[in-house]
Order: C-alpha cells, then sequence, then structure tokens
C-alpha cells in the first residue's frame, strides 16, 4: 500500500454478533485493504471499525458494508446511549500516507454519492467535506438523532448534500466526510491542582485563543495525584505535538509548575513523531522518503 | 511484510549491465522480498544492492543471486577501486522489525552454511556473526584481497567459517554476517574550525572514550564556511541519536560554539527517530504498536 486513506465508519450495532460479522466482512482479505481493529459496546449499542487502504479499494469495500448494514439495522427498533440518526452514522475518511486532504475530500463525496444512489440513503458531507460551515459539526447534523430527522430534513437548511430529502425508513440519514488524523496527546503536571491545568488547556486549546488544532481540557490524574492537560490536536501536520508541548511547558512556569511526561493514546501516524524528532534534532532536508518503512511500503 | 530483515550484499561488478541485471533479478517480484535499491558504479566496478524481506524469502532470494554472481563474475580478471575479495564479496543481514540480533544472526549463519555448501564457497562469518573477536572486522578479512586470499586462507588462523580451506577459483572469499542498521548522521556548527569539530568528534566517539556505538570525525563544508561532525552510528538501538546530538551540544558549549542543526544521509529505520521523540516529549509507556504505519504492516 502506498496511498493510504483510514477510514472510521460507525455502525449502529453493537450487540449481535452475527450482524456485526457481516458487516466487517467487506473489510476482510481484500487486496489493498487493511482492517486494524473494531469494537463494539452493548450499552451504546454501536460498532467503530478502523480500516485502511488504497483510496479505490477502500471505497468498494465500504460502500458493500453500508449496504450490509442498511440490509441488516432496522433503526426503528434501535436503542442505545450514543446518538445517533443512520443505521450507518458516520464515516470519516483521514488521509494518511501519499493522500492529500482534497483526495480525502473527493474520496468522502465519491462514497456519498454513490451511497446515496444505490441505497436511497440522504447524506450530510461533514467536517472538511462540508457544503456549508453550520455543518462542518456532527453534532449538529445529528442533533434530534434517528427520531427527529424525518421532521428535520423537511427543513430547507437540512437538505442532504446528496440523496432524498427524507430518512430511509430503516436506515436514517448518514454522514461522510474527510478529517485530518486525530491524535490524543496528554500533557502531564507536577501538581494536583486541576485549576492549573484548566488555565493551561485554556491558554493552549484553539476555543479559547491558542493553537488552531488544538482542543484540551485539564483532568485529575487521581492514582497519581497529579493532573494533566488531556488534548485533541486535530490535525498534526499544523499544529505539531512538540508546539504544544512546548507551549505547555512555558505556561506551567507561571505557575512554578514542571511537566514532568506525556502520553499517546492509541494509534498515531509515523509522521506526528517524525516531525517532532526532526524539530528537536534540527534536522536540515529531511525528507519522509528516507525512512526506510516509507520506502517498504511504497 | 512483519518481520522484516534489511540485506545489502556487495557483488564485484560495476560495469556490465547485463551481468547487473543478472544479480538482481531474484530480489525482483517475489512475495515477501522487495528490491528497495541498487547502485554500481564502474570505476569501483562494484554493485551495491539493498533489499528488504521477510526472512526466508530473503534467504533464498539471497542464495539465488549469490549462485548468478559466481556464474557471471570472474574475480581473476576483476579490476576496480574498491578492495574486494571475492564475487560477492560481502552480504550483512540487518535486522528492521520485529527481527533480534540473533535471529539476524541465525539467518546469515543459514545463508552463509547454503552457498558454502551448494557453491563451494569459503566464507567468513563477520561483525555480530563473528566466531572470533578478530573476524569482527571487515577490512581485516579482506586484507590482501582476491589475489592474497590463496595465501592467506592456508593459515590456520584463517580458516573460513564455512566452506573449502581455499579460495572459489573464480569467485573467491564471501563474508556473511549480521549488524545493525547503521545510521549516517551529522551535526553541524557554527564555526569553520575543523579543529574543533576534530575535538568534539573524538569526545563523542568510542575510539576515544565516548559513546559505544558511534564512530566519527571532523570534516569542513565549504561552501558554507561551517564545520561539522560527520558521525555513523552503528546501533541506535543502544546509542540513540539524541544522546549524541545532546553531548555534542555540552561539548560545544566549552568552545563557545552552537550547534546550528544535523543531517541524516539516506536512509534510517522508522524506530530511531520515533525513540527520539518519544526522549523529548517524556513520552511515557509509548509502543511502537500505536504507529499506525506498524499496524499496517503487520
Amino acid at each position: 500500500m502506498n496511498r493510504i486513506v483510514q477510514c472510521v465508519p460507525n455502525f449502529s450495532e453493537g450487540r449481535d454478533l452475527d450482524k456485526i460479522e457481516k458487516i466487517i466482512d467487506p473489510f476482510r482479505g481484500k487486496e489493498g485493504v487493511k482492517l486494524l481493529d473494531y469494537s463494539r459496546d452493548a450499552d451504546h449499542n454501536r460498532l467503530v471499525v478502523t480500516v485502511v487502504g488504497e483510496p479505490e479499494p477502500l471505497k468498494k469495500a465500504v460502500l458493500q458494508a453500508i449496504g450490509i448494514a442498511i440490509k441488516e439495522i432496522d433503526m426503528t427498533k434501535h436503542q442505545g446511549q450514543h446518538p445517533r440518526m443512520g443505521a450507518v452514522d458516520v464515516i470519516p475518511f483521514i488521509p494518511i500516507r501519499n493522500v492529500t486532504e482534497e483526495e480525502a475530500k473527493e474520496l468522502a463525496a465519491q462514497v456519498a454519492e454513490a451511497a446515496a444512489e444505490q441505497y436511497g440513503l440522504p447524506i450530510f458531507l461533514y467536517e472538511k467535506s462540508a457544503s456549508d460551515p453550520g455543518r462542518e459539526n456532527l453534532a449538529k447534523i445529528r442533533k434530534g438523532q434517528f427520531e427527529g430527522m424525518f421532521e428535520k430534513l423537511k427543513e430547507e437548511e437540512w437538505k442532504p448534500d446528496f440523496g432524498p430529502q427524507t430518512p430511509h425508513p430503516t436506515a436514517g440519514v448518514t454522514a461522510v466526510g474527510a478529517r485530518m488524523p486525530l491524535v490524543a496527546y496528554n500533557v502531564n503536571l507536577d501538581t494536583n491542582s486541576l485549576e492549573i491545568a484548566n488555565r493551561i488547556a485554556k491558554n493552549v486549546r484553539h476555543l479559547s485563543g491558542g493553537l488552531r488544532y488544538c482542543k484540551g481540557i485539564g483532568i485529575e490524574l487521581e492514582d497519581r495525584g497529579i493532573v494533566q492537560v488531556s488534548m485533541n490536536m486535530t490535525d498534526f501536520t499544523k499544529t505539531a505535538l512538540y508546539r504544544v508541548f512546548e507551549l505547555i511547558k512555558i505556561e506551567a512556569k507561571r505557575y512554578g509548575v514542571n511537566v514532568v511526561g506525556s502520553e499517546v493514546i492509541g494509534l498515531l501516524p509515523m509522521e506526528a513523531l517524525i516531525d517532532t524528532a526532526v524539530y528537536y534534532l534540527g534536522i536540515e532536508d529531511f525528507s519522509m522518503e528516507q525512512i526506510l518503512e516509507s520506502r517498504i511500503m511504497e
């Protein structure tokens, strides 16, 4: 795999293992597609699949999985703790390697158009793919959930980007869009003051004047008696990990507090850390093609 | 490819393109083997191939290439600027991913034994595979070159590890061994004093009291009017890049000199830089399995 897109489709089925296996099946044993992970939650009654692939084979596999999910899931009988508006609730496409943001948006649009046409599914484009700033935020699109969509879609403001202007009777509505890889990154402080962690979070996060692609809050690590600035880095290619790390060190100084470490939760693309190493070592003219693994994946 | 070994065989043919293509052919189009690069030099009359693969398919491909090289190359007629002792001069095996040093040594021993048996080739194990400290250094084994091997192998001290105690009449002698990935890493200083670069190189390199897996010299970058400490890091898993970088900064201080950047020449494994990022960010409990690309390669 040389050009790699990640896709993390969320399906509204977290209980029936037979149905879950059927939905996942299109992501298995295909050239150019690799299933990395899937997790289901019975309380949420939701399935989250993590898959990567070359754009074309990935597109085909996702469209197959949508078709199966629509057949298997009946939203009129669905209950669960997680907000949801459709059998295929949301399908984000994330550029990972040799794929631009524009190309991920193009892929999302192709999947949205084909799914609307093949399955009569109304589809909203969201995040980077949004046709309107009011549609970037998934929570806004999903407000009202499956049950509320029948009224919501009648409003001109909520005309879907693709497909009919009425929800699929049993599969509801789906959001499809491109977003950048999200890195869950936390920085630990040698204090137990949650207030200090929250103040620092406010200083570094975008919402309150900080870095453009950083969301953050303070949280307590009770068992360790310390606090941390817990963040989602929503585009590390533009807001680098080292930048927020150094900024937190600077902000912590004013409280006489030190940074004692950090943590990365879950997966992240190699580039996020290579970028950081290249910064600290001051490496000149570095190319990702110098990474042996990049060459192997070509 | 999940378990990856790199192999960089050196063949004594840098001029005849037909022969070169024949020698490279076993590394093309094979499941579990990927040819990354090859470069030939007519003056050196030498071919350097860079290939990666899973241990078993790589072993088979290397043995095939050895057989072809022995048939195609006649060392009695070979001339070139680079020292050489055989048609297949040297075959290093380098553990890259999910392969231990021990397993790379085992692979080297298997190839050495099979090549000796199949082709009647005397073989010395060198570097990490050496049966004796006096055989670690390739230059010592190769001393006397092809022409001198006929006398050298008569000495009890230079009995080959595998194969006959006399050179192959037209293919000479081959060295096979495991070594760690070598990273060519240079650190630039804001001075034009070669003496300072050399003093710092002496302080950080193993030979004169520095870090165990670091070789280094000072060199001038004439076009930029600065100097650099030019290094070969011979095992970055034990002597990390950030460690030598920080040590050079500390040493440079005593001369009132600053480090102004660094450079990596050629390829390096992702782990060498991930390790560095994890150090500078103080990331706790990081696993290489958190790298998306690691998961994709599984």
